[in-house]
């Protein structure tokens, strides 16, 4: 069986955006053998995400080492793109459960080259958490908010902000909020205007969407 | 065909909560029926609910004078119960939209002899509205919020208040709103602890159960 | 990685209910950390829910021995809110599957200081096994019923009781009923009036709500 | 266009139950024709559901004559098939708004020449009603139980008789209980034994399922 | 923990049908207390379904060698209800991934004491193998068929033979026909009149609703 | 407001089947606009489909004397393609309720030039005929089957034939089966192999479908 | 009844949007005192959405002349909010079906004085119609992509542009179409990386999200 | 236990394609007698499909070695059918994820001797390397298309070739793709004409839809 998978490397230059390995549900194989490829000083970063800590420990150690691998957030990349010189972007996320989802767009963005600040616990069950950090929020150029259950920070947000959101439902819940349905049916009705929505758990995806944003600077 | 229907008169006595007429889908002879037994002085104060204004419209004027009709709330009664002397009921609402159902339970309320007031406009996308509001509120032993879209005012208002929260979705909105499904889960996957929740556009249970916390006082 | 959660103290002046952590779907460490903060004798009575047997298991010995767990409700706390003067909660369980929510219901109540009963076997299959409890329930302030298939026990209960009731969907069952969707809509649409719901399994938000009621005795 | 439906007059010598015709989403020329070869006297008793009253109030006034109309269960039929000497069946109705289902199982029995009784008005929120009844409808060789909303009466029933039970959710209620999915999940989950379950508001299935059982007798 | 459930022994003269212990999602420690009490010879048959034989496995050997155990259908019981003298049921199952299914309805009927037979692989795609068995189905007393994916197997019964039918939908398959949603779907909306339904899986139940017809004969 | 629609005059040439108006949906000046332009001997043979008996009858008349205009279909189309010389296309259809789906699909095989038939009450709760008719169907190149409800006779036809087949589910029924999706269910889950589906009640693209077929002969 | 809603007059200082009124599902005397309000030249520009012409038609004639009104995109305003002096922003829809969302998108941008351009008829069914404009669409800031049915058109698009892009899936569409719910489902799931969606037919909000954008150029 | 399922020998003749064995869900020792009875040389060439490489591997070496197994698309089969002289059919694919639908459909085709060619990497945010091969791929009799996620190469391909195409949604995906009922709706709603659909996943089904064409050749 041949993992030899097509490049699309003219990507970067059509749409500013390289293409990412996605590595849940392709087999061990075919992941090792694209980690041998791109990993540190390899001249071509990739980006690769969803990729299990247990299975990234069992990739040979002297692949692992050309990495720069962040379990909680699944991903792992070889070199940067270069720093953009302007825009930055801001992450703001709700509770605990959404980490993994915030800290997915993080590393994304670091991958792209793009300044950004993670900031946690926002959930409007404690609206003061938030409004403490407001005022530095709004100094960014675009807003990537990440909530689970209710999903209601995103519309607090999108009446606090006149910056471009990007709202990412998780999967953190149970009962009717299990798997996302809920959280994400919650931010597309936001009662906020403008707030722009993505897949479930895709934190790699609001990163490209303000990366969009940013390139338009 | 016969509308006789079995009224079950102890429920008062058993449950504190008188039976009712829900007659959205009821033959209007039935309705007409029923309307012509418990008007003003009957000594039976019956509640109406989901009685539209065009169907009401075609009742004989006699029986019409005997009611006191709301035509937005689609609710109607002759006599209401005996006042309470303790207990009173906040119903705070999020948008325009959401009046129908706020004043259903309003109306229902003030059937079941238990004071109230309503606080409309208090959504989470200009959350001064509800900031200025929020003292006046606490002072109330139960609260009805009423929201539709994203209805993330209840996790906000279970942030803000120790008191009893009966939340009830509205069907209000389009897309994934339309029906209420959305606002539904949302409420249900609350970020806000102890928030319960009432069937969507259910103004009239919403009520009720505030009742059954204002008749144990 | 910093597991640093901030802890939102002001919560229980505010809306007179502690906050509380979530464990599911936290990682290890994380749960470690809060666990050696919250023991017996810390001063801070915090409540861990959904904190599976085996998860518990593998912490330090030295921060197990400050814990009071319950593994069916999968519960612990190091010490317990003051008890309440006033006030008593029943929480009433259809059958055997639907035990792990009633006491996380019944472990919420005491750890937050309110007295409570609970009674099990309760479904409507067999009616008089309710009928002979009925009136002791009846001495309670709040009435939390845990059910799932068909869920009617809070129909049938919300026609022989004046109390506040908060239901409670589990996700007991399988086919049509798997996951508890089928108890939640049965419950929310049921013929008896002032039921309010929550999410599904959700013991200790129904314990949260009912605490609400008793706060206002 | 040709309405010549082809007819399985062989059905009835196979299976018990002859042809129906189900009006709902046929031509307006296609039921008055059919209407026209099976009226009183025909030879061919013929049963036609779901025909509105305005459809039928437009077939002309010769053809009407020849037919048994009733207006609420929107059913008619010239000729009744013979009586059936042995075998007699209960249909037991939750509220109101459930009649137009009864209706329609016993309406299909008539036809069918099955002795039958109705007993409306038995929800769950006053079981009184139903045990007053329990008696004389254990009677009977066997059960259609017609709810909407929760369908509690579905689980009742089935702990209070060993007749067989022949569950019809009713699309009857509003919110999640809209078009009869949470009847229908809450009868199919019923966690009483051997209750079985039709269509939502599929009355006349459930009459024919009841004339099996009797044809067995 | 105590796991002293109380038996409704009262239920066999009320309904015919003895209370049943379903074993899953029950813990292991009240599964083998149960099952000591009601083995061979203990006077109290019980049937226990949903016994997944990796759990059978772990009780004491002394325990098991009092049951009559049976791991494709998950059921196991000590003594069987006396046999009666009429009435016998078919059980028809469309294919071989049905067989779990059709096999806790045929050892739910030896448990009861109904005399019974299983007709496999009678699937419509090769409708020649029903052909040949159907003379012969039609001498039993009622019919439960059981089919998975498009279930088309209920709808040609249902067109072939008088007697009672009662439908259990499988969750076998995938993609749309995952979980048996799409199978119960399909038997809910039978194009034959006078078919059954039972919940996804439930082999049981179709054997207890079969019960109750034979109990009548 | 400028109803010129772009046409993709070069689709046939490039995919063998040419553009077509959906009517359902656009604004009536448009559709005016668009039958003043493609009339008998426009030498521009196009398609109309879901055009409404009531829309079309408020074009004017000299627009309207240009098509072939059918009713239950609700296509319309000045002139056809040439006769294609090869290859005939079977629609089968299950019931009455049916025939608007299967004549959608015939009047789309007669616009495009393709030799068909319909046979209709295929239905499989009577069998028999369906089995007078099979070996006239087996001589067509390719076969639509249209049916609702459970849709059986997609398995029913797939395990009697060799031919290409292609399954469209219908919206016709009520309860689970409002709307088709049980039916599609029930096809996309079928029992017999390599029956192809297409959206609920598009008779149009099944047409389409079988033209690709007929095309490559 | 009083219908003085509280306007939220700092919104656009806080988050540069002014507020909208929503008109489906408010009562029309509601309407028409808003519109008496803020027709042209009255100081304070409002937008209407979902203002129904047959609504819109009924008002007073003296109200009307005040509003430049657009009946396919149902949307009113007086005055405009001053022209911004740069950004501009692209809507691509896929077919005429789709129009009234995309210019619900345009007429927004108009009232908020944003420069754009619609481009119709894009569908990825004819490719060569979008390949024709895309250097022209590549000009612009940011893209609103309007798309019913499987919405294909977005992930071409992203895979084509390095701008923002919004994409509003259409309810446009039957069976599983119909609704918008398809279109949505296609749309998160995009291959395509870094597209932001809206809920179904919010030609306003993606407006807005555009208008977010442009406003930090 | 017996396994000995009824074989359709005579299926081959009545529908051209031989019976098959769906492995998931049968029981292990099912599985080996059935693979005991088809190997190399046993004159029955029988297809096995989703069996799994762990769940081959545990059976008898003996037995193994009659087979050819291919892991990725969990098929196994001993000999073929002989090779047919005419019609090939091509399968395109979006992405590697999709690779074990594709794999599934390449080797039915492999097994009933059809000739067939896989295109991988297909997918439409690349669109040139659909570009590049579609002359080819035209030259093929029938075309499959498998894609997960918004599955936009349906669509692509039917507006690009006049062949017949199935298209197969697969599983592969995350968030509302999960599962693959996205890309199954999208399919469904195709803008492009005449593109037939098969269950999630359902590589196999696609193959016998293929066959079916290619057999009328």
């Amino acid at each position: 069986m041949d993992h030899g998978i097509l490049f699309d490397h003219s990507r970067t230059a059509r749409i500013g955006l390289p293409e990412t390995v996605f590595c849940e549900g392709k087999p061990f194989e075919a992941l090792v053998e694209l980690l041998s490829r791109f990993g540190n000083g390899s001249g071509h970063p990739i980006l690769f995400t969803r990729l299990a800590p247990e299975v990234f420990a069992q990739a040979p150690e002297a692949i692992r080492t050309g990495y720069d691998y962040h379990p909680l957030s699944r991903t792992a990349f070889g070199d940067t793109l270069p720093p953009k010189a302007t825009g930055k972007v801001a992450v703001v996320s709700a509770g605990t459960s959404d980490s993994f989802v915030a800290w997915e767009a993080a590393r994304t963005l670091a991958y792209l080259g793009i300044e950004h600040k993670i900031f946690e616990d926002c959930g409007v069950a404690g609206l003061w958490r938030l409004a403490e950090r407001l005022e530095e929020i709004n100094t960014f150029d675009a807003l990537i908010v990440v909530a689970g259950l209710d999903a209601a920070l995103t519309s607090v947000m999108g009446g606090l902000t006149p910056k471009p959101i990007f709202g990412v439902p998780t999967s953190a819940g149970y009962g009717v909020a299990q798997g996302g349905k809920a959280a994400l049916a919650s931010m597309l009705s936001s009662c906020a205007p403008g707030v722009a929505i993505m897949n479930i758990d895709n934190g790699y995806g609001a990163a490209c969407a303000a990366a969009r944003v940013v390139n338009g600077l």
